[in-house]
């Protein structure tokens, strides 16, 4: 697959969502270099608008749109974050939005679906359970599938964070993602690698969500492991767009425990005071559990969002 | 008093401490422009150095000193900011710093001191107890006590917030810091009034700290109310130094129920994803308590710091 070449759909959906978009800020922090060894840059979509990076794939998506194909509105299937952002986005296009959601959600995220004007159809937290609740929404409204990651125009637009970040950090010599359906990792790998190859770049997932690395390391598609992670956002697994851009390109896909993700999403508040969610604060519990250093002076990591309950943190 | 003079000083102090501190970012959020009805402008001293815009007043105040004054070390007594920031500013600086701190002073303020090799003296919850402390420790150590509000280079220092604010966000109608001691109100007056005279300047305190207020309505110095709010920095009164730079210059001092502190602090974490502490929040509650509009369009409000046990606020 010419991935070099995938640099001018990444600059695109660069120019298409930036009028929708923050430009979010890098940020560094003293102790967290410290802990790990490394410095490290981490580019903050949990200030991203809807509170993740999930709303870049969902506006290049909408905004991708032929205005015959908008009208008839978007659908999709998500544990929360791509939920909220393709409701968001179909409100900047003036389109309705269906949207089905695990039972187990968090309240969070649905408020923000709710609050963007989202029509959500409620399913059980299993893949199958929101697939077929999906199809039952498109053959009634004939809306236009948006997948969380499984789509061309959302890994694009996942693709443009990293984008920023290499822009304004130079001299990376890794950058590390969390890994769930594989939109952020394969966008990142799309844009990193097309761009500045020598860069390595990683995938982050929890232990007990481990099919990716499994999947990488055998060559084949793995199904999702039992929804337990308090990663949420993590759980599903690979994708079929998905699965060859990252078993072509990832450097490594590293593993976090559940108290490792728990430990550092306190470090993000208690030292950097800002709120990431489980998912968001995988790559550093992986970082931060690695017995053989990654041998990288300057890491990036993206941190994906801030949707969170967090009285549902510091209660564990 | 000459306070358009005061600038100088404000000035020499951002050049001083412009090695050891951060510049903040400045943040927005749609979501609390569209509650309050203004548009809102945080200067984030949450992401500081040591989590609080303590630490312009005290590394300011400790690299005024001279070698010999230093070498003695410094001392103060204080709620926590004021402590880990002068700890960590006579750790920049290579001398030693005697803290005196209340018993129920929150353990991350107590683990920040020690973390930056401040030596503790714990004493009750009451300033004459903490007076009598630092008395003890300074008689015994010859240290140069650091006060933390009633000290004009600290003021200087705490007017360097304000100072970058305004060079940041153009067109500011009104600045609102939260009020305790009064070297932030003190030192943003300082700054405002003598770059920007025409820009309104507004102290916030908890209702049940409202010494500031009752004492500028009735223009004397009141003694501190029982240290029974939330917002654990505010419940000082204000200083000899501090207390007719504010009668002077302040505009209004607004007020803020605990319950909306509370709410205050939870939409930082909520809609801005970040941890601002409840004394940081008063600003923001008090706008939100308004009944009658401050007729401000544009509102700089500093948020003074992100140090707090969410545990202990999330469980109210």
């Amino acid at each position: 697959m010419p991935h070099e070449r995938n640099i001018g759909r990444i600059q695109a959906a660069h120019a298409r969502i930036k009028p929708y978009i923050h430009r979010t800020p890098v940020m560094t922090c003293a102790t967290l270099d410290r802990l790990t060894g490394s410095k490290l840059f981490f580019k903050c979509e949990t200030f991203q608008r809807a509170g993740a990076f999930k709303v870049a794939g969902a506006v290049n998506a909408v905004f991708s749109l032929s205005d015959r194909e908008a009208e008839r509105g978007v659908a999709t299937h998500s544990s929360g974050n791509h939920a909220a952002a393709l409701a968001r986005a179909a409100g900047l296009r003036g389109i309705p939005a269906y949207i089905v959601m695990p039972q187990d959600s968090n309240r969070l995220k649905i408020a923000a679906v709710e609050g963007y004007g989202g029509q959500i159809t409620f399913c059980e937290a299993t893949l199958a359970a929101r697939e077929s609740a999906a199809a039952q929404v498109l053959e009634r409204t004939r809306a236009t599938m948006i997948h969380p990651y499984d789509n061309l125009q959302v890994i694009a637009g996942q693709g443009t964070a990293a984008w920023e970040l290499l822009d304004d950090v130079p001299d990376l010599d890794l950058v590390i993602v969390p890994v769930g359906g594989g939109g952020l990792l394969s966008g990142t790998l799309l844009t990193v690698k097309s761009t500045q190859p020598a860069v390595r770049v990683m995938g982050a997932e929890p232990a007990l969500a481990d099919d990716a690395q499994r999947g990488w390391q055998a060559r084949r598609r793995m199904p999702p492991c039992a929804p337990v992670s308090i990663a949420d956002g993590l759980r599903t697994s690979l994708g079929e767009l998905t699965t060859p851009i990252i078993f072509d390109l990832v450097d490594d896909i590293l593993l976090a425990s559940e108290e490792g993700i728990l430990q550092a999403t306190r470090l993000f508040l208690e030292r950097m005071k800002i709120v990431v969610e489980p998912s968001g604060a995988v790559p550093l519990a992986a970082l931060l559990e690695q017995t053989t250093p990654l041998a990288a002076e300057r890491i990036g990591i993206v941190l994906s969002g801030g949707n969170v309950d967090l009285e549902a943190i510091l209660r564990r």
